[in-house]
């Protein structure tokens, strides 16, 4: 492996790997207040596009480190939209979202 | 253009371009309550050395993507630790930190 390689190894890893704490956190808190809905309906979308793309270029790096990725960034989603649509229902317990 | 290039390209721009809303929405709101600390550390290192990795392969697509995306991520991580530290002086403010 390059130097470049490696760098980018461990690139892959950390921006992948980022997306764990987040979920973790909106899973046990169930707090999504300060999480915006924009960002994540776009990165959901990115990162499905880029796991299209490593389909079809049949890249493995990028379908499993995109994989893993729509999975965590689609549970953030998730919780954010159940949190804005339960909010649409109890305005009373709109604070934050 | 191949049909994948015109993908990746997309993808790239939605995932780096949905940074932004989280960004404006912490910089207008000043609340990072449900923002994983951990989750803005790993990301922006991980960005950061893609910019590292695009610098030492010369890939200008790669460099620009990620050089929006640190400052997009490092101003979200900013204004985190900033709660934090602000709520570690001020305790009774600490709630959702």
């Amino acid at each position: 492996m390059t130097t470049e390689e490696v760098i980018g190894a461990i690139a892959a890893v950390l921006t992948t790997s980022s997306f764990l704490p987040q979920a973790i956190k909106v899973l046990r808190t169930r707090d999504t207040g300060a999480i915006s809905l924009t960002m994540y309906v776009l990165f959901t979308a990115g990162v499905t596009l880029w796991g299209v793309y490593g389909l079809m270029t049949w890249q493995w790096s990028i379908i499993i480190a995109n994989g893993i990725t729509v999975v965590l960034a689609a549970t953030i989603l998730t919780m954010k939209v159940a949190s804005v649509v339960s909010a649409g229902r109890n305005p009373r317990r709109a604070t934050g979202n």
